[in-house]
């Protein structure tokens, strides 16, 4: 028996290998698909099925690739409109055997109108696991707002229905695999819970103690965030996409500064690497960040220009080819260093930690802080008089940051405060300052905190 | 928040880190602790306590190497003997703490006298997971057998109550975490169910059905194989031991006969390359069988060495090591192809497929087959009329297999065979043939079963 | 400065990556271009140049994907025909700069009409090194049939000026750096001299001792073997080529056999397990072997399906793809021992080690013993009365191999006998066996050899 | 046969393996010889003997720790005083054979009285190869000055004598195999040629073109910087030592901060972020520079804890421990993150790119540059005006540098410079600003600049 989760960092979506006897199935692959094909190898197995718990939004879904280097039948949902030509239907009722076990399909509408999930039955046909896509997280439930305000309650209802009606009544004891772990953008506050169960979210989750169905609809009616590159996903992700991964050329600097003009420069080094020095114009997202905000900052039509700290950018390429960024054209030779000792010109800001911010803001009292954690962190602590803008959103916000004054960036550890940074640094705004630790720090010093 | 479990494959062995805030916990941990450090490490957080269910029998533990590499503290059961100087103690009612969440000691009597188990509670109180140690497996119980016959009863009572009164209230849909999975030898018929929670428990495991407690008893004080490396594991586990993994010597054919006499030979290649030709007297044990099958054959006191195609050894060494085996003394450089080049003596036996014995038997009628697999495997399919001894009595039990007589073995798939060869060859057996594929290529030949 | 010599393993291919200040310059790139990519990279090095020495036969040059990935360009002699499109030309008189060093050509025909060398020069003029491609190895010169036996006179005497007028007069202290090392197809008696100069090839070639202009074209004017695969790789190498490494297919068992009546079954295991248990009609190359043998024994227009021990293909897949081989299809899932598990029929053949066939000699006087080595090893030690037909030529004079009569098969130490074994078995050959540990076990053994 | 040359990275130590038959032989071992014993492996063969030139003042040797993984006899010259017990001696007329090669030692002192070196024959007894030692590198010839003033012309005059009687005599087309490339100090002037021969030495070596015997004496007869480690090098390497690689513990913020006032606190992250933020009073050595650097900053009797990124601190480790650090007692588990986020003191400084730098210099003209690059560089090219201060003797020289005025520290690409400025702010210098890209940045951007 083999079942395997496989996590993408940073995006926090879980996928899943499931086999016995001479066959596997693997649930919402992503596109960089050879540990499924590895996994299965190491086992002995053959992978014969590929399901998809509903069109995913979020990432680029790997079943054609997939289907391509297994053969592979790639499953769709019969609730839902057709899909890619590879792609055959099942609805519930059918089944799929693996060995000793079953993988029965089970209609749960909420999050789309044709989401499936899927229980893992055991030889003895008792319920072990509930793959349940994007309807149960761990503390959290799926967001309904995706066909429009009109239609919110309608697929609040289905969801309650779907979730009280199939999924719980499976039991207390089913473990629940849901397809996104804390940290997703599909969920707003799903939990720090790497397992879980039916019964843990019926203690646990908030919105599982709201049995009663209008309560419930009330609270998952909500529209969240919809970020720019949903819309690209989706697409993709109707169509079935197959394209390799892309192989970025070398550059040196001067093949660098010709192709800048047209270019999306993505620098991936941390925090404090960046804030010394930089390509003009660049944008900073650090290595493990790529998945969660790249699609936020970077359209899809432009080509990325690559600046690392000199080593393999072949993980950053990786991140952004599971969101679909397949225009990946260069990155720069001997990383930022090269880009120093050719002399040509760069960009940088100030740093400061927590503990020395603290003793500013005692002396001149106006400082004006910026404060890029999301609306759920800035909840439960946040600094007095700081100034919120959740740092997915900065671009459109961007005249709420004053021009005239020195802006202080602060986040939860100093990270996002960089990507941050950039954004204001290609808006033209040049007194910044990050602050080194962030949130972390400023508590860890015994600051003034703020508890919303 | 962190947690993770560590496998050590082929033992089934798993043990545990949680950790929140800036703290770290280990629970069992394993005597290459390297992958620990690595882990808090990348999470950036110390570990500070190392807690132990119980001492264990079937691998040494890595409490006072993890210990001297991160200064954790380590953590005994209060219901037990003293054990070594740097372990502390532990008791119901005390709790550790780690950030937002709490690990809390259940002393869960059975398996030994001081057990214990320890509940994961979050936040909000709940109890998100249990660490049951040696009482709770997937499918099965602990055995209740260390202490002699005379205590059997008593033993499995205190068993039953430790499940029933402490775990089980727990709740169904907690995430149990038991010290093996699937093939380790604490177990008979532990599950292959790789995760599991107390409602999956008590719905599947057979052992969890006989809620009457004299019927529980009844069944639970059964005597088990006791293998006689569990004597030399207890030893270590109750001194400690903080010995480093052993690194043999790279030995040429001359240095290596020099030290054959007083050494145990064993050859960690696969199946089918053993067949063919091995130094004279060695022992067979695939790579990944060792954690399982050395402690059966092999003498702590005996030096250790190892014969290989030429790769890399260090991953016998290490699962050695776990087993407590630090005289492992060298190793044969460029591998079996030095041996053969040196025209060396060697050994060999044939093979045959399923599909080849099956006609062989239509025709001949009275082979001498030797089924090593386990008692629990027999019950399940077995070849009509095939003698069973399995393969961990087999040195006790060789007087039953003839010297007058061709001898087929039979096994799974092939593999546990190929040591049974060489434990005959070692006793002088000659005229051996080992069937490739096993009981799964015979049952796939659609040759005649019998199930028991 | 970066000079890095690149190996690859098998095809003993030698390419080369020269670079100083921001440029790099690639010598004769293999089709799996990453690794130059990589050093650059960690050098903070553009690759701006490509040169490629001449037409290579033996291998396809990977001068066009590594142009797509790096932007080089890619420089041809401008003493031969017109190549792929991407690719401009070079002559003597011209030169590379790269930072401090030159890289000047020398036009150096024998082996191909066109051939050039590549002299590197320091910053003080010297010259430091010398590129022979194939004209001047350790130990041999190129060779010079590839026109015809019309040309040979001609050739040779060009090969003779080009190394006697141009590189030699370099001066004794030069390093060379040639195409090919030990082992390779484009040289017979290529010595094991990894790294030489001209001072030690003037005195240790015997080649190169020939001084005399006609008494050296006599001896080069030889005709070699011309592996039916030379021409296909002339085809690419002409073309360019720029496809990317085919990504094999997980197989089950069923699916594998689907694909069977049309394909080439390649086993990459070791000797010993083949014999054992192979998949009928199989051939056996190690995966160390393919780059020397797989061009004799696959057609390239044919799919292959490859069989391993279990673990990952990607090392075989690589070097097929380095001989141009790109329809690999498939590889069996679990490999070998998954044929087993399902009953399939399997074939095998027996083994003996040199100390017993000699035994056997001694007894029965008539064994046929098959020598699959080359000319030159069988002129320095044999076994008397053996048969001697090299590897290469088997199935072309196969009728030599008696069908009625036990063969016993040797090589030098065992692997290339199971590559010849299952030649024979495909040609219906039954009674087989491969002596383990070769020529090197037999002469260990003390048993009888003839020096020719 | 075998022959590998293994490089040290940052020491820019060479040792050598060459085998052939069943037995290899290493030269100079370094102290981590994990990679020797695996380069047999794979090749078969067994490590029979280890041969050491001299006694190194500059790593420590690792012939005892290669001798107990192996059963090696360690060699050393007879010429020189006793050494390790488990050493024997070997003279000029003995040989040692492998397979066919013979390794011939040579007396050749001038660096050390009893320093060898050894020529490696092939069959034909023609010599290939010779392992020079510290007699002659690539460019440059060994130091002389070890024995004091008194008697430097007496060992520049038995140098002279070693090279140019016995060592060149051998032919120009013999390699020439070091114990040290460019970058390594046991030479003040190694050139940039990774491989090199006879010939080509004698025509590029500036020593050698010093043929008159008076001439050489004089300039060979210099003496050049003594690092303080030497001693303890040499020490170590007398006795002999086969101490394991420690095992640094992983520290909280907490454990870290108990530990810091006796300890020396090394910060292994890149340039560009330390600057940013680091641990007051840590000392900055990049990785790769450790073998470089660390000797002349810490004393081998302090503790030393680690500083990184926060990623694996195994390299930082190793390279420490080839110097004779064995005190390294632990690294900050999650890096420089964790220290920001429990908001502990932290220290920083400015940068400045070349291009910038210049700027300032036009307008203000006085600034206080400090170039820490070696004599050597700033003879090649320097800044006008810039006070010059190698990097090794900082400490020593601080009080040249000035207390009340901006400096500006400039070394070649940026790396060393932050050394220094780690090393200044230990010192009590505050307004530092180092020089991103360094001089090759500040000569890019065309600033002005002096060729001395």
């Amino acid at each position: 028996m083999l079942f395997q989760r496989f996590e993408s960092e940073g995006l926090a979506h879980y996928s899943y290998m499931v086999g016995d006897g001479e066959r596997a199935i693997v649930i919402d692959p992503r596109r960089d698909c050879q540990v499924y094909v590895e996994a299965a190898t190491r086992a002995g197995l053959g992978i014969t099925h590929i399901v998809e718990t509903h069109r995913h939004e979020d990432f680029v879904i790997g079943s054609v690739e997939l289907s391509n280097r297994t053969g592979a039948k790639v499953l769709h949902s019969s609730y839902d409109e057709l899909q890619y030509s590879c792609g055959c239907r099942i609805a519930e009722g059918e089944a799929i055997k693996l060995g000793g076990l079953r993988l029965e399909p089970l209609h749960t509408p909420g999050h789309t109108r044709g989401h499936m999930s899927f229980v893992l039955r055991d030889a003895s046909g008792e319920a072990w696991m509930v793959f349940t896509g994007d309807t149960l997280f761990a503390g959290d439930v799926g967001r309904c707002d995706f066909y429009g305000p009109d239609k919110l309650t309608e697929m609040a209802g289905l969801l309650y229905d779907s979730i009280f009606q199939k999924t719980l009544p499976l039991g207390d004891g089913v473990i629940v695999c849901p397809a996104h772990g804390s940290g997703s953008a599909c969920g707003t506050a799903i939990a720090e819970r790497p397992w879980t169960t039916i019964g843990l979210e019926r203690r646990l989750n908030p919105m599982l103690r709201l049995t009663d169905r209008s309560e419930f609809v009330q609270r998952a009616a909500r529209t969240l965030d919809y970020p720019p590159y949903f819309r690209q996903m989706e697409r993709l992700n109707l169509l079935g996409t197959a394209d390799l991964m892309p192989q970025p050329r070398l550059l040196t600097v001067k093949e660098f500064l010709q192709r800048m003009p047209e270019a999306v420069v993505l620098d991936t080094r941390m925090d404090v690497a960046f804030a010394t020095g930089h390509v003009p114009g660049s944008l900073s997202i650090w290595e493990q960040g790529i998945p969660g905000w790249a699609g936020w900052f970077i359209p899809h039509e432009r080509p990325i220009l690559l600046v690392s700290d000199g080593n393999d950018v072949t993980a950053a390429v990786r991140m952004l080819y599971r969101m679909g960024y397949d225009r990946v054209e260069g990155f720069l030779a001997g990383g930022m260093l090269s880009w120093h000792k050719a002399a040509r010109e760069s960009q940088h800001y100030a740093t400061v930690d927590g503990r020395e911010l603290c003793k500013l803001l005692g002396g001149w009292q106006e400082l004006w802080i910026l404060d890029v954690r999301s609306e759920h962190e800035v909840q439960q602590l946040a600094i007095p008089g700081a100034h919120h803008i959740p740092l997915n959103w900065l671009p459109e916000r961007i005249q709420e940051v004053p021009r005239d004054q020195a802006v202080y960036i602060v986040c939860g550890t100093g990270v996002r405060s960089t990507t941050a940074a950039s954004l204001l640094q290609r808006a033209g705004r040049n007194d910044l300052t990050v602050v080194l630790g962030g949130l972390a720090g400023w508590n860890a010093a015994g600051c003034p905190m703020r508890a919303k």
